[in-house]
């Protein structure tokens, strides 16, 4: 498997990041290309200006509860300098993404302005497919449960399966397979963020080729754990982390989506 | 970056795994070699009879509460069919793991058998650096909060950093970065389990080349986050889980380590 960065000038809203990506490297048949949820978003434009929200460090958390009930999400709690957020966006088929500040950062936006995700990350896989020609994953950076550092995960895919099942698979000794899901979107995120890296060297995108992944035709969200099923049990509010000033939602679960 | 997978016959107890590794690929200078835990604690001869543990699932349940007494852990809860166990191991230096089964797995090891880590992972990946003349990251599989599918970290490396320290960093606007460290050892890990596997074809190391990462004399486990420090609070029992046939150890944290 082979992983390239695509470096591109500084993107600003309004540029075109498909003509972007493609002046900035050479694409082959069967290539996946990994695009930055964050520079997706700002490429469409969706930098939120703080200021609209109030002010100072007020003004980040309350675009960061606006983007949770966008998302028709749950605030969780205040623990390391981060807003845990549980969200349940339109369109995600199965469970919930838990993260931090509802996916904004003041990091890598302009002064004044927070960057998320795109309004609708299924629709700009859906454009970048379709400009490109590859197969398309959605990533973000994002950090794991007692792990140290930044890695990354998958927020949505267009032209291949996210998960690789190993239903009737068997092990090296010929049993069959208990757990049946490889996270294959997710693995391939966090390669290329590797690369991709979150600081000013950083690339937007990076190129992956001779992956092995069988094509498809599946473009949507990747899919999450419903909270009941997942092995981590993580608490909900109260839970002893210091003070908030931030408005807990009491419920046990996110919000349901709007049928 | 370039990633290739390095396949092996069936590894036994008593093997020479780096020179099954040497044998399957070749190696140049700089090159990182992941190799899977289990792969190494099989050809240590670390196969946990479970029948001395008891009998059925009770004894695999057994020697996981074994397992995670011999790292200084604890029982957090039983959910989804799997036993979460915090643990910290002799040598860790800062935070713990919240893994699976205490590491442990049925599958991929013979019949009656289970297989989880190497005794000291640490002096594991030392021995594939002296023999291999590689870094060495030492791999295995995990699931993360909230995210469907199998993937993987880093338990202990050889001759690399696990983590890049961005601080002092600037980002693409030139302000300087909040989160500083980037997971290196994960994210090496996880991309390179993606082509390693986890049934019959999989491969117990993977080759990874052209990776732009700095080399260093660091030897040891992979840090971890503190529980009070991290952003995801984990509920420790009771937690709301279906009732347990495990004995459960109530402390808030993992026992501390001995001195």
């Amino acid at each position: 498997m082979l992983i390239l960065p695509i470096r591109t000038p500084l993107l600003q809203p309004g540029d075109d990041l498909a003509a972007a990506i493609a002046a900035s490297c050479e694409q082959k048949p069967g290539d996946i290309v990994a695009v930055s949820a964050k520079a997706a978003a700002t490429c469409e434009g969706r930098l939120l200006p703080l200021a609209s929200f109030g002010k100072g460090d007020e003004a980040f958390q309350k675009a960061v509860l606006a983007e949770t009930e966008r998302m028709h999400g749950t605030v969780l709690c205040n623990r390391a300098g981060v807003i845990l957020t549980e969200l349940r966006p339109c369109g995600l088929g199965r469970g919930t993404l838990l993260v931090a500040n509802a996916g904004l950062d003041r990091s890598n936006a302009p002064e004044g302005f927070a960057v998320g995700w795109p309004e609708d990350p299924v629709a700009s896989v859906r454009a970048l497919r379709k400009a490109l020609g590859t197969s398309i994953i959605l990533t973000d950076s994002c950090c794991h449960v007692r792990r140290l550092g930044v890695t990354a995960m998958a927020l949505a895919v267009s032209g291949l399966m996210p998960f690789r099942n190993q239903e009737g698979e068997r092990d090296l000794f010929g049993r069959t397979l208990k757990v049946t899901q490889e996270a294959v979107a997710d693995q391939l995120a966090t390669a290329a963020n590797l690369l991709m890296g979150n600081a000013a060297q950083s690339a937007p995108a990076a190129l992956i080729r001779d992956h092995g992944i069988v094509m498809a035709d599946f473009e949507g969200w990747v899919d999450g754990i419903d909270p009941k099923e997942d092995m981590f049990p993580i608490c909900t509010p109260p839970c002893g982390s210091a003070p908030s000033v931030y408005p807990m939602h009491s419920k046990q679960d996110p919000s349901p989506r709007p049928s």
